[in-house]
């Protein structure tokens, strides 16, 4: 059994830039650690992805297609299969006052976001700061070690995948899935119920997972997105 | 059929000051409007209320018991039965260096809130705010005239009433509310969607509706909240 388009798979994954052999991101964290960039506060597991869709880079995208379960693989990826060329245009002068303006006091290296754009502080002469708009991988060419870890079967366990998707921490083995005439119904756990974010962004965020089971799920109409109390569970925190 | 302790009622009311006849509360908006208190983006409908639970003012509450469904009263209600006597305690002096310090501009008859206490400037004098914590209608004798508008038998009603306890603008009839095996379904609308308060804080809502529930309607176990999303509807939103 291959990976096929609109496969759900389980990858893991280890990225480099070519060039310097730098480490930019792995689902390892022994070797994200090693190489200084382990995150806090971070489930480090198998990334869920349906294969072909747009969710990977594309050259990774199509090194998937055709690979067996627990197959490893190392490819290189040109920066136009990879986070795209450089476009020298995204490099801006913006006056350090416009900066100050918005609350930013500017230095080199630094991260800056205007009009929702992020950029990186690259110099700062005569009153003015260059900043340059391009993603950090744009223009590099990628060596890329995957490793399909397994072919996801399962609707429910897809179902928990594309949750992982939109909740990298959620505890998956917590959300209880149930399938039933068309209709999938999700019971989420208390780290969903207790999320601070504006309630109106926890609707769009599951309206897009709906979005994403339908559209990549057999036979789903309908998503509930259950948050229930039990009688006695309540009863013992008040 | 008369009402007894742990009915749910659907109440129409009119309250006003003995003293003065002014009105202070009232479910219906034309004499709301009439008396200057119409209250906007309000919807108003009979007050749904569980009889006997410390809901209403006491003297409300009592009354309450044995009336017949539309049958109409009218109650005086003194302090000790409605929102408590005057406590000379509550009223404090304040330096107004404190209130500025808490962006405060101290005016005559402003309503303030230190100290998630809610109180109101009495007078201001050499540098001293005089603020009255006690409920604005602590000290009052009332007259109310109250009607029980139906009461409530159907749980699924009743359940309405409860969520309307906490959302009062909340569109009842587009809610819908299933009952199985001892849980409660309900699946909210948009309204409920896309509410911009934090999430956590919903979830606390919905504890606080769920306790309601399994508190006052008998055999009830599980409360269920449900947003729901369908194929064709998310498709026409994108």
């Amino acid at each position: 059994m291959t990976v096929k388009k609109g496969d759900f798979v389980e990858l893991e994954f280890v990225g480099k830039i070519k060039e310097t052999g730098e480490i930019f991101d792995t689902t390892d964290p022994k070797i994200a650690k090693d190489a200084g960039i382990l995150k806090k506060n971070t489930v480090y597991r198998p990334l869920v992805v349906v294969v072909g869709k747009g969710q990977l880079i594309p050259g990774v995208d199509e090194a998937l297609i055709g690979m067996k379960e627990n197959e490893e693989k190392s490819i290189e990826v040109p920066p136009e299969k990879g986070f795209g060329k450089r476009d020298p245009k995204l490099v801006k002068l913006i006056p350090i006052t416009e900066l100050r303006k918005r609350g930013i006091k500017p230095k080199v290296g630094m991260r800056v976001t205007i009009d929702n754009a992020v950029g990186r502080i690259v110099n700062i002469t005569g009153g003015r700061v260059r900043i340059d708009f391009n993603h950090p991988l744009a223009g590099k060419h990628l060596k890329l070690d995957l490793k399909v870890k397994k072919i996801i079967k399962d609707d429910k366990e897809k179902i928990k995948g594309i949750i992982s998707m939109y909740y990298p921490n959620a505890k998956l083995e917590d959300i209880n899935v149930e399938i039933k005439d068309g209709t999938v119904s999700i019971e989420v756990d208390d780290t969903f119920k207790f999320d601070n974010r504006p309630h109106s962004n926890i609707t769009l965020t599951q309206a897009r997972i709906a979005k994403e089971i339908w559209d990549n799920i057999e036979g789903v109409k309908r998503v509930e997105f259950i948050s229930a109390f039990e009688k006695t569970k309540a009863k013992s925190t008040t």
